[in-house]
This record gives structure tokens, sequence and C-alpha cells, in this order.
């Protein structure tokens, strides 16, 4: 079954426009422009929509959005992810409704593999045999993952003082894996230089296709509310591709009819590297580079991230906030949210801790909703155990019985 | 929408029975009886069959199946996984498909959250408040994390020599978690005595609910297939209720009337640690414990599991067959199924190395299609990385360019 609404069916790459929020530019997507010559990212425009109902994983549910014959598409099954209810958290913070979107049940455990099966299939159609990202994280394993699926060849370059253990998780799936030595925020830009040279698709966290791939979560978590948008959707922000792309889809469902209003939308930050909030704060149109501090948030660890000036533009435009959590608020944010039987990353777990914060300064109401992005999976980065207080016994067989009450 | 067929509805408990294959008794689910008094296992019999085709999640999807009121269930989002079809894998051993169940995307990341799950609005329908289980793997983080979810007391009992690093993924749920020295196969009766003693209802391995969880398994395979089963299922097996639960799926639908005929099944299990294949080898009709050795497939290190005879009697019945695999076919299969974009814990790729077998001994015939079950995420067992040659290079932003073509 289809339910078919608005412009419906396959378009073909060169009727697909990418185009500049910012300044206006558009550009045709038979090619890959990376970004707008202005600077800012790009963003795939409208494309018509339709829901296949039968279906689960987003490249054959949401088929219809995107300009690609059904062919290109290489899945894992991304996508159909749950949103859970936190009914004791609701009751606690005085709210209708505290959901989390549980993005750590994708195929590579976060919410990468949209975007990136969304830039896979791009590139297909383009012709491309290789792909790249920059990433030591998730992004990295998804790209991995998904060029594994489609056999094509992947580079992924990761930051020079990534440890061993951490590049078992991406090795695995069979990329070239290069720790590239020298500064990392270099590595952006030179990978798109590099890649456009030689042939090689570099999916990094804001391009196109793979902020495209995160409207299927705005999708699904409106779908799953029955078309009631939440009051709030909250999402750990770091290079602002994720964000973005969960704004767009949101304005999709509105222009589909198939919704009424927008929800208010939170970026959420580790004070620690919080760029996009200072600039927010300080009333800038431009985000400026925050300096190297660790923070827990190591998914979120972005000093200067590329879609920065573009967060804070929508946020302004669509009345949205903000908000930072200190690093004892993101571990408790992850100690609750395990109690409630979600172990997400402590990336993952910022959305909640700014929650917290957003209701004790009224910026968000008694009695509303809000839906939080939960990124990835806590099993990515087990170094966070160690933030916490955790506690187990030592007993035998026969002094069971003393401990079973 | 509801599809419904054969008896459909919500039944009580007092309705629902629980059957023993190998003796004929019955008993009601209104207790918690987890074993037959002849000492063989139980199952759910037959409660009706329908399919909300809106929902994704097995406890809204499939809950004309289970006797429970819908208020008993505190669901995750597990189940809705994705079936991903192997082409490559599929042409290299000459088969019309080879796809894979990917149990990794269930909200613990293991199929164990199915199980966990019917057994929690099991114990909540009789009205206990504790639960537990025996288990330092995925059903421990499962029972911990839905217990959490539920607001009950969990008790998790691993075994005496368990590393603390195995024990945070567990812990941070918050459950009462006991390492208890002494015989670890004694756990498992002496948990289920316990716990009928002091009210904590113990869905350990191969508990009927548990096992009934599984059903669901087969259920999404039939559905994702349009109700053309597939010749072959093959199922990596411990304690051996998950293959249990996924043949009475199968014939669930089969009595529906949505599928003709039964897939065959094979019960994969570690060379290392093989007492059914042994037992299915000698013609017994019962197994016997086997060494306690060493595999690389921890998961499924059950040297005397519960549900041992029962499945032997079960693949009889059915036609089915047990294969093993050496500790490197095991390793080669993590590997290729990575290779394919999907990273499995080492005991989810056995049934790839079995299927290779299979092929090779001519059980599986040429352009004959299987679905193999991939149990839990690659990320729960780091220690197997080291049992493959993973590659990455060191390299600087100058020399950068050398290594992209």
């Amino acid at each position: 079954m289809t339910l078919s609404f608005g412009q419906n069916g396959v378009f073909f790459m060169k009727k697909a426009l990418l185009r500049c929020k910012t300044c206006g530019a558009e550009y045709g997507a038979d090619r890959a422009p990376f970004r707008c010559a202005c600077g800012e990212p790009l963003d795939l425009a409208w494309n018509g929509f339709g829901i296949e109902a039968n279906e689960r994983c987003q490249s054959r549910r949401y088929a219809a959005f995107y300009p690609f014959a059904a062919g290109e598409w290489r899945s894992l099954g991304e996508g159909g992810t749950p949103l859970v209810k936190l009914e004791t958290l609701a009751k606690e913070l005085g709210l209708a409704e505290v959901a989390v979107k549980n993005e750590s049940a994708n195929p590579t455990w976060s919410f990468k593999d949209r975007g990136t099966a969304s830039c896979i299939a791009h590139a297909r159609a383009l012709g491309y045999t290789k792909v790249g990202t920059v990433s030591s994280g998730n992004m990295a394993a998804s790209v991995a993952a998904y060029a594994a699926a489609a056999d094509m060849e992947a580079f992924v370059l990761v930051k020079g003082n990534v440890a061993d253990e951490k590049l078992a998780p991406i090795a695995i799936y069979g990329p070239h894996l290069l720790r590239v030595a020298g500064p990392y925020y270099e590595l952006y830009g030179e990978s798109l230089r590099l890649g456009a040279e030689r042939g090689i698709y570099f999916m990094n966290s804001d391009v196109p296709f793979r902020v495209a791939g995160s409207r299927t979560i705005a999708y699904e978590i409106a779908e799953e509310r029955g078309f009631r948008v939440p009051d709030w959707v909250i999402v750990p922000t770091s290079a602002g591709g994720n964000l973005r792309g969960i704004v767009n889809g949101f304005e999709d469902l509105r222009r589909a009819g198939l919704t009424e209003k927008l929800p208010r939308f939170i970026c959420a930050q580790a004070a620690n590297i919080s760029p996009i909030a200072a600039a927010f704060a300080a009333g800038a149109a431009r985000i400026r580079r925050f300096p190297d501090n660790e923070t827990i948030a190591h998914a979120i660890d972005n000093p200067f991230p590329p879609s920065g000036n573009r967060v804070l533009a929508e946020l302004r435009r669509l009345g949205g906030a903000v908000l930072t959590a200190s690093e004892g608020e993101i571990v408790r944010a992850q100690a609750d949210l395990a109690r409630c039987g979600l172990f997400g990353q402590p990336a993952s777990c910022v959305p909640l801790a700014v929650l917290r914060r957003a209701r004790a300064d009224g910026i968000v109401a008694e009695g509303e909703s809000a839906a939080l992005v939960m990124t990835g999976s806590g099993l990515k980065y087990t170094a966070a155990f160690a933030a916490h207080r955790l506690e187990w016994r030592d007993c035998d067989l026969a002094s069971l019985p003393a401990y079973l009450k």
C-alpha cells in the first residue's frame, strides 16, 4: 500500500536540486557539490513525499522523498528505530511526554547509518566506486560498513591520536583506514578537495545527502505520534548536520500537509565544547573556533562545526534554543537513561541533561512534550563506565540465598 | 489496520496453556511453571494469531498471539529488525538467497530482548515485582534493561570467573548483580528453586515465555519474504530456547494459513562445545554434558543446554540438522559478514560457518535459500578482534594524497 502526499514519484538526479538556505544558490544533484560557493552547507530540496506503509526501513518506506531509482540503495536496514516513552521521567519533570528516539537500533548502532545509506545511493547514482569519510567514531564505522555492503572501496581518515583499540571496530569492515597526524580540523576540507580530484565521494558530517538521511528521524517521530509533533525536539549537536536534517524533515511533513505545526528545536552541546551555544548567546551570526577541550561526550566534541552558522540561523528563524550540559550533568543523564533501560553513549544523553536545564529555566513549560534523539549505543564508548559508580557483589552458591530478597 | 487470521484476540492468563511437547502434560499460565514435571521445557500453546500491520515492535505487531492485556507489556521497542540479503555471498555459495536476520538492532543489541519483553509481561500479569536471570552476556544486559524500564527489581547472577569489565555493561542498568563462585551449571536450577521460594521470576534461557518471544523472529522473516519461507533457517544454539521458539513461530504461521510449508532448521554449534551435535550424530535421544572447552563463540558456550533434548526431538521430527564450526571457521565467518557490512559477535556468525559446510556436504542444495539468525552485536565481545588481522596505516596530512587512490 502506498500513501502518497504532495508530489510523489521517483526523480532522477538532474531534476533534484541542492539549495543553499544562506545565500539562495541552487545546484543540480547530478554532480557532487558538497558545499555552496558561499562556504555554507547545502540542503536537498523538496522532491515530493510519500510513505510506503508496509515498509520498515527508510530507503523503502520514504523512498518517494529521495531522488534515487530503487536499485541505487544498498540498505542494511537503517531506520525504523523505536520511539520509547519514559513515563517516570516525564512525571518527574512535569511534562506530558518524554520520548527517546533510540538511534542505537541501527545497523552500526548509531543514527549515522541513515545519512550513510543516502550518500551511498547518491554516490552510486553518480557512478562513484570509492567513498570516504573523516571520523573516528560512529560515522567511520557506518561508512566502512555501508561501503562493504555496496562493494565500494572506502577511505576512512581518523585523527592522529586515536588509540588502536578504537580502530578495530572500524577496521573489521575492511576499509582503507588511515590515521592522519597533523591538524585534524584541516581534514574536513582537504578530504573534500582530494576526493573531488581523485573520484572519492567523501560523505563527511554535513554533506547534503547525509543531512538528507536525517530527515527520516523526523518522519518517524511524527508517524509514531500519529502526526502530532512534540512541542520540543532535542538533538545532540556536533557538526550540525543531524539537527539540520531533522528540522528539514519536520518542514517536509508540514509541507506535505501531514502536520500542522513545527516542533521547537533545542541544539544540545557539551558545555566544554560549545561553539554554537557561545555564538547563540552572543547574538552572533557566525560561530568561532572553540578551544580543544575534553568532554565525555566525545561523539560531539567538535570545536568548529561546519554547519554551525546554519544551525544558528535555523534556530533563530524557528525560535529554538541552544543549551549546554556540564560533564557531571551528562554522566547523570547517562545513568538516568540506563535506569529507564536505554544505554546511550554519553553524547546521546546530552539532550536529557539539557531538558532538565530547560525545565529549570522555564524554557520548556510544564505539561509540554519533548522528543530526545539518542544518537548511538553506550557500547561505543566504554571509557564512560569509569565515570559511574557501578556495583556488583561476589558470593558463592551456598551464600546466594542471603542475597536474593 | 488489523489483519486477523485464525482465532484472534486478547486472552487472559487462565486461558493460556503451557504444553510439554515431550510428555504431553499441560499447565495453566496463571502461575509460573518454568519446566514440566518430566524435566523437559514447556511451550506456550497456540493463542490465535493476528498482525497489526501498522506497528513495528513485536509487542504491538504480534500482540494477538500473546495472552497479555496491552497494559502488561513494558516495551523498549524490541523486534522489527532488518532481514538483510547478501547477494555476493549467495552467488559465491550457489544459493538463490542468503539473508541475515540482524538481531543486533534490538534495544540491548541482541535477540534476547524479544523473550525478555514477553517474560516481563508475564511476570507483571502474575503480579511479580522482582525478576532475575542467570547469564553473563546478552541475557543479563537485556533483563537488567527491561527490569529497569518496568521499574522492577532485577537479580542477575553471573559466573564466578567473569572479569570486571564484562560486568559494567550489565551494571549500568542498575540491577542487583551477583557474581557467584562455584559450579555454574547448578545456578540454572538453583535460581528457579530460590525464585519460586522468594517471589523472583527467573527468566532463564529457555523458560516458556522467553521461548515464546523468539516466535516473532519467524513471523518477521516470513513477513519480509511475503510469506514464502526460506528453505533453511540456521540458528546459533546455546540453551536451545531460541531455536525452539523459531520452530514454533513457523508452525504458527502454517497453522494460521499464512505459509504452506515449514523451512528446515539447522542447529549451529561451535565444534568446541557441541553437546547437541554429539547426541544428534550418535542417534541419542538425550544430550550428555560436554567438556568445558573454550570457544570464541562465548555466547553459545553451553556444555549442558537445558533444552538440548527438546531441540534433538524437534530436529528429528522436522528433518533438520545439527552442524558445527571450528574456531577458525567461526572467525572467518565473522570477517565475511563484516565484509558485507554486518558485524556480529562470534556466536552470531556460526550460522554462516555451518552454511558453508552444509553446502560442501550437499545438505543444502544449489539454488536453495537460507536465513541466518545473527543473534547479537559484535561490539559485545571485543576480545574477538585479536583473532582478526586488522589493518590501518599512519600518515600525515602532507603524505595523505599518496594514500588516496
